[in-house]
């Protein structure tokens, strides 16, 4: 693992510039290293100095975002597809402007809950705009990750083998997997031979508990997942994510389905996921170790 | 455990009485003793036929579905509740009129993804809606199951302390639980321990793998389930099921976001189901009298 | 949990009366509340100052042991059982002395691998000596729980099942039973069961991972653990043990059969034990919690 | 995997000839491929007619033992060492006679609870003795393994790096190492990344259950085992073995301490093993297929 970072959404909705210095200071204070935000329009925020107040923290900074329906790049509306490639190149600029080091989430199709199948054209669509956007995001040093996500938040990518298929056929070496727990649980019949499949095609992984809320109250085997970015020798960033009723961006939430809180205080919940992360990586590497030593 | 049961998805769509009666005679060949139907429209199937049909082959029948959004009886609008309940009235008269024993499913919302939060007012009168269609079934001696789903297909009901909060609002002795491994590995901290919550009040169980597909095929500890079900001395009907895109059915296939086929043939996925769930069971009920053994 | 903690070979092998303070102060330093120490001979140690160190660390003391062969309550030789019956009431007199709480260990065989069956009058032996030490014990305000272990360091008493029925033939209320996850792991067809069987007759734990080793370098499963102490609602001390060839107890070693170094240095392993046990045992707790809100 | 075998001591405590020739049939009659048998001293054994027993049946023949203390190649008295090396060598030699394809076991060390950790010396005697061992087994067309138990049974060789590691000091290419699922649970730290470790040096598998018992009646999670066998692309035989007090061979049952009835009946265990076997390789293969499916 390179950096240990935090969603900004276990902080803040994230409406206001003040929004998210606040979160940025809270994700420091402990100990994260990286924050993830959602795209942060320019004429909104004061990229700049955010930027410089993440430096100034010694936080790197990702930026996620999921397509809205109308800039859907898998769509088969020529219209759509090119409004949502503007869109990610827009996101990029703001993310080198941000200083952040990576783009990722549902960049490939909208993050909604479909109501078809996806089609040959939709996908053949995204997967130029996808490599469109890789050349783009290469020429800015940004980094580009596509997040497979569950059935109910896109059609399209639900698999790493999915993820892989799509990556081969952009033909371009920059894009790479943005893998995340929550949605494994849902999708992957084997969430630690996915991470193995991965393997050096994996840019970015998200940490979640199967509902989303505190580490540990769900049903995810950690252990097996920590184990398998050691096989792997994952060397990139690892992020916490965590969503309850208790903060909330309409979208997101919208987006997510969180209806219920499954916590109220968000210092609490960010600490324990950090020792969580770092009490648990700590045994997977010993536990490789010990397995090795004669 | 009473019967062990298979959806009937797993066989077909079940557009025509044809398909329907096909998918019980193949459910019965594979030694299931229930077969779960979606609402069967009593003017397109010949209830009655059907009904002789499953009594030849020794099978029960459990109906299950889920309210479309202009019959929400969690909706605020006074005429889709009033709508919602009839369709509840008239799916109790199907289940009886096709022999059936149960009626499950999503009977308190709609089935779908919802773009906002429940109400206050929108879940009283659901519970109100419930309460009445429980009167209703007790009278025709049809049990009523309400089937706790993961956020994406309701708003309403996800857990199932949610789901026994509801029922007490009900008021009535007549309604119980419908689980759903599925759904509890989305949304349950702990499924085993929220089994044990359910203790009498769980009155069906749905088998389902984490990503829908063959048993195995996922990361669900089906070993706790099946401990958890002895320990509550769980003896009512146990039903599996499956979705693939190789059996469609537009409404269902939707709503369940079935994107993939998981499997292409159904005659092994159900052989093999029952002898998982058969050696699953023999095992759990071993391990249970070895601990006890001095 | 009432207190947490160590046994006092993580620290030492304990021949001296400064290595056992020594091991005190280390205990406490670490934030464990009660240290485990072998069965101390008075002609050995100054018990009373061992008392008073305890006293002003805030640090309980449990005592564990196994009977020498020689002195085996199992044993058809009445000899032999006088003997084991008279160094169990000297080591009651010992914990008493020591300001301890309570004896535990293997207290109803000797602590070997054996090479025989139990046989019916061994077993009746037993339970007689440990009626009487019982009654020994509760007149001298101490608790009194016989640990089960595995099938190589003894065969008497190697599942849950068999301890409760053991106590049962004692007609004592005041044996308990003293389960070790390490030993459940070889024994127990489901360790969590096993707990729940004991429930209230659970008077004393003993965490230790599979391998004896640091916790997380095994296969044992530690939620299914803390979730089914909670479900019994054990109120009584647990206490983290681990071997290795670093530290050495000549009789203890080899009954145990350390032949590794599972660790070298043992602070580090203290204070991830710690760690980690607060971590899960809080993580159990609000996963019960979040399963019961509705 | 070659072939799915099982131990005769399911069965029989082997103490006569017909006793082994039942048992093959037995084995046979379940649908297992190989029967592992206990060394068979040829003046006792008419082998000869045990191998066209098992030719007609179909069955190949695994050959395991534990040296006894006195003839321990992990001694430092040379004679005893000379005494188990002349055993190894008739062993050998009576494995080639009954027409089996291996010899395995604890061959390096005596099978018993040792009272002292081994020494350097022992240990390079054991290294020498395999390694000429293994050039007689190689001449007669025999594999030769190394089984891998846990401390209780041997005090040399408990985990797969320190079984690889004596390989390596052998320089022998024909001596592979024999892991058994029920040491494993006791010894690793990761079985499944221990199998991983041990890779195409995997020469013979036991799946026995952590109280070798029925399998299922215990913690260890198979799944995980037959994910990794699937990742090695193992393609040797696989051995189920389970031993409980029904079935008696003196020997072997003190050394494996087997105090209880695990089970009474061997018919059920023996088909409960063989379904269980092949449904959960199955759907480890699935599993595997899923994972990598775009």
């Amino acid at each position: 693992m390179r950096r240990l970072g935090i969603h900004s959404f276990c902080w803040t909705g994230g409406a206001t510039q003040d929004d998210i210095e606040k979160a940025m200071e809270a994700s420091a204070g402990c100990g994260f290293k990286l924050i993830e935000l959602a795209y942060l329009r320019p004429e909104k925020f004061d990229l700049d100095r955010l930027a410089r107040r993440a430096q100034s923290l010694d936080l790197d900074i990702a930026v996620t975002m999921g397509l809205p329906a109308a800039s859907d790049v898998s769509s088969e509306d020529p219209d759509a597809v090119r409004r949502g490639e503007a869109l990610l190149a827009s996101a990029v600029t703001a993310v080198r402007d941000v200083g952040g080091s990576k783009l990722g989430g549902i960049l490939y199709s909208a993050h909604m809950k479909y109501a078809a199948m996806p089609t040959d054209r939709g996908r053949q669509n995204s997967v130029e705009a996808i490599a469109r956007t890789a050349d783009i995001a290469q020429a800015a040093g940004i980094d580009l990750v596509l997040e497979i996500v569950n059935r109910f938040e896109t059609n399209l990518l639900n698999t790493t083998a999915q993820g892989l298929d799509f990556i081969a056929a952009t033909g371009s070496d920059h894009v790479r997997l943005h893998l995340d727990t929550f949605h494994m649980n849902i999708e992957e019949a084997n969430p630690a031979a996915a991470i193995r499949l991965a393997g050096d095609r994996l840019g970015y992984f998200h940490i979640g508990e199967s509902n989303r809320g505190y580490l540990g109250d769900g049903t995810i085997n950690f252990d097996l997942i920590f184990d398998a970015l050691l096989d792997i020798g994952y060397d990139r960033d690892i992020t916490f994510e965590s969503f309850s009723s208790a903060v909330v961006d309409e979208g997101l939430s919208i987006a997510c389905a969180i209806w219920r809180d499954t916590w109220t205080e968000n210092l609490p919940l960010a600490r324990h996921a950090k020792a969580y992360i770092d009490i648990r990586r700590e045994e997977a590497a010993r536990r490789r170790a010990t397995v090795s030593r004669a």
